[in-house]
């Protein structure tokens, strides 16, 4: 079969692989129908994520249909159309019972990092009764994509550890895919103020189509200023990191209010500052999350109930075929103005 | 009235000044029964409290009685024995309803600090009614002046921040009187292990007595690892910094096990590291809170039940004529084992 | 001044009335410019409700200016624009302190029941700081009228009480002025559906129009039956009790799922029947609350940010001079079609 | 093998029954070592568990050794030493994510129930990796035995459901096993009056000896006046019903302070009257549970750390041959003063 494969920094391509084999009971083997691109993704690409060996297939996003299942597989059937998770979880180790498949022992983020991922013909699911959705009849399924991975981790990294709520004063720093989506399922808990921050002002402009109420341009490095100049001088309840590096960990930490929550959903590559100095006495908290897809059950009434739509995330469209022009598009989103990108098979 | 008054760094001590007045409808004067000091005082002493002026009479914790009240003032009397809080809380604006009364707008720590404190024959007490506490019939005074401050302190910033739970694995850094304060009220919650850690084998050993179940000298830098040891490698489920430096901040991160929780009690004077390079897909959460002293009520039950016993922490004596004595005992505690002295009019 | 008063059961009416004055420091005295009527009213006409005492003014609801205020309150002026809480709280007592301020030893439901109340051309407010907020510059004085009571009891008793969330599914039982105030902040958090009861098709068809996404009229008895049938036989997470008998408490019973919520708001005459022999393993949850109006800040600030709009709940305006009128309209809703009624000074 | 079989009301007794075999990818043979009888077990001999039929194997707990694995589970071997959950989960469901294991769609109470139970030389566990503990090394495994059903049934219907709390006031109305394993569970939150009611005085006194720190005898019908004269008239913070009747859920209405909890345990035959008319305002919920044993890995954490000594409830040992005179002495508690009995195989 066809597979996107990472060989290397700056040397991957996509390659004839044989399909994947049912290796364990809870297994199942996916015919992918639709995968995305992660920012992740192109992380590994350059070489950024060690836990990626060359050889690797990508992905770990999408959907698909059921080939093929291990015995210990009750409730999936072949042909069944499913959503797979960016998390492999067991549900069966501690911490997967605890709700935190992030750090299950035999799965977490597996999928296009440890084992071959979604970007291919067939992928292998392990653990799949707890790693893969049914799709409801009628879904949109590329809709769906955006649940396996983007809308969670918007979801949970930030809104949910930001503890927003009805009424708050919110500040989301970037606004890139994620913090889209964050700004996206933020609303689903109505706070009274989103502030989006950015050095773009085409994502800003996008920002306030998707609900954001005010945004601020930090290019001239006021953004703490403004923020505090739209909240009374107060600042925010909660203000959520989706960048990853040092400067915009330090404006959450210049425009969050006392009693407030600072969620980080960024991937960061150094250490950061952190100015207890000043925020000792400031009663606020700091989390910090890989994405557990423990709300995708949930994501996906709200979903299908019109409370969000995910497809306002998808600018552009490619067939597998193309896969290498999506990575060139998706790679340059300041110049394509690309969000997600559908790959279809 | 004899007053023991900051006058700039390294120039304190006892001055007559006049007798506090009623200024406010919901003031109330009390004549002090009992104080105590705090490591805070010795800051203010060396300099390092910007909003505490000189000329300030130090002092935010103790037992008294009510000497006068503002006409505001309904639910005390005179003569009533109350405990001080150390924080003053209106009741009344934003931060206070939330419970969050260390940042009330017209309170918060400013006994001591920013008004004239308890260091004194008497104290002006602003927001009486929600900065006083009736002290109960026949209740150990001694035991009370631990409720002021130094036990919530350990409780809602280590403990109820730290979510400290049954059967779960805690560390505390620093075994002085505050990581010691964490230590007898995390018990409350019964968690299977509590390691202390610091680097002082008297504390520890005190810290054994108290209840902690594994004590780490951390002399050598290898903390970390001694943790890792006593937890089979999975690190601790809360990790208390009750230091204030970036060395025991570090411990902290080093030693929090995925999904844990780091919980600041320490007052920082400098930024510290945060590893977010690490941390970011570790789920924690990291907290700082300034005592809002709203468990007082609820301390003062399990005290009152025996559940915990605050004059473990009491290890000197002084009259108020000796107060100097008090101080140099204090600022020694290396040399004199001294956690709490309690200083009696 | 005009004063609407309770005289016992069936005689009541407007009486000419001494102005109240200031009695405590804490006290405030309010011109009345708007306020409204409750059904809890209604039950006091028909003597249903034994601590209102002939000779009461009645009304609970309402903003006004103040016109007088004690020496102990500082956080209002004279002329300063305001919304009376419908429940007193001295911010004081342990009750305040825990956020029940409906429990306040010295204050909760008091207005025009065991105290002079609203409907009157001026009030007296115990505990003003903590009773009445401030009317922010431009807002719709109308729309804060529901935010005196039948805002925050919809929302307090019926959305938070019952833990509406995202992507739930949420019954509510009664499409009254309360039922309707639970559906129209229930928004708040994104239900994927809400499924409105009621034997009377107006008040379903207006429900529709403030956001229930499927509507039952319970004429014939079959209600359980169709919610099981929209919910694919599951039930609903969270049924709303908005009525206040025995057979409405009953079909909650009837339709809530394992690990749901009951939240009752309605005001029982009578006990009723708690079927544990079925629900005992059931894992749910039952609560019942007087509103404590402590969200009443929050749902300032989403009326603000406009998502909700209170003033869908009024129907009809009067003066005060036809106050009579109005409580006509009231008091005749099947007919009228009323809801919430506005009374202007 | 011999297994004790239920045959119909009154006519039950040891049979000889082949031994089980693994059904499922995720079975596993457990060999007894040590069970125990429990309430429901004479509820069922009596036929009120309308879910059980003649011809059932009893018993859903105790301690054995893994004898067979389908191919499906991992994370056990054969000769392992396992503790068997009351409550069989398959880790997958809906209700399994949320940790409501008592709901699994394929599971829940089913052991002794609608599957062959632990009475007997075999049993067959289904849902293998996330319906048995792996029993540490050196652990009492007596002790273990009460983790199969009884300490997390008391803990979680009871102490977690009631949010018993540091400080609080606490009532147990029932002091047979399931209310003492409530007690002992209770004090791992540290409340400050644990109350306890029976009929018994030797179950009382026990009480005492467990912890309480008051007991009433409800023999009078006035132990609702006994309760408030002992809680200075305010009643209790968490009232939990350990019996399942209409009087002794009419007791915890009649206790329950405002803002209070009544979590029911008890297993009820009939509908119960709910005091709404009084209880409408008083801002109280009311929980109910079957218990989900998910928090069996934090109570033998608490129970190694020596926090909880569950073999306090064990009165009388058996070995399995004399298992009728296990039921014989554990039905007839009052006369024989048993709690729980321990069967060896």
């Amino acid at each position: 079969m066809k597979a996107f494969v990472y060989r290397g920094p700056g040397r991957s391509g996509v390659e004839d692989r044989p399909r994947p084999e049912i290796e364990g009971p809870g297994d199942a083997i996916v015919k992918m129908v639709k995968t995305t691109l992660c920012g992740t993704d192109l992380h590994i690409l350059k070489g950024d994520v060690a836990t990626c060996a060359p050889g690797r297939i990508l992905g770990h996003e999408g959907i698909g249909t059921i080939a093929a299942l291990g015995p210990a597989v009750s409730t999936f059937h072949e042909g069944d159309r499913v959503l797979i998770s960016c998390i492999s979880s067991c549900g069966t180790c501690g911490y997967c019972r605890r709700g935190m498949y992030s750090h299950c022992t035999t799965g977490g983020w597996i999928l296009g990092n440890e084992i071959d991922g979604t970007q291919a013909e067939y992928v292998r699911i392990p653990h799949a009764e707890t790693s893969l959705y049914p799709i409801p009849k009628g879904a949109d399924e590329e809709a769906m994509v955006m649940l396996s991975d983007i809308l969670p981790t918007g979801f949970e990294c930030g809104v949910l550890n930001g503890k927003v709520a009805p009424g708050a004063r919110l500040a989301i720093v970037g606004a890139g895919p994620i913090g889209l989506a964050a700004l996206l399922t933020a609303q689903l808990y109505s706070p009274a103020e989103i502030i989006m921050i950015d050095l773009d002002d085409n994502r800003l402009a996008m920002a306030r189509t998707f609900g954001a109420t005010q945004t601020v341009n930090s290019t001239d490095g006021k953004a703490a200023a403004a923020v505090k100049a739209l909240t009374g001088g107060l600042g925010v309840d909660t203000a959520i990191e989706a960048v990853g590096i040092g400067a915009t960990f330090q404006l959450c930490q210049d425009i969050v209010s006392p009693g407030g929550v600072i969620a980080n959903i960024g991937v960061h590559g150094e250490k950061v500052d952190l100015h207890l100095e000043k925020l000792w006495s400031q009663n606020i908290t700091i989390t910090t999350r890989l994405v557990d897809a423990v709300t995708t059950p949930m994501l996906l009434k709200t979903m299908q109930s019109g409370k969000i739509d995910p497809t306002r995330l998808i600018t552009h469209h490619f067939t597998f075929d193309h896969i290498l022009d999506a990575y060139e598009t998706f790679a340059n989103a300041a110049r394509t103005k690309a969000l997600k990108v559908i790959i279809t098979a």
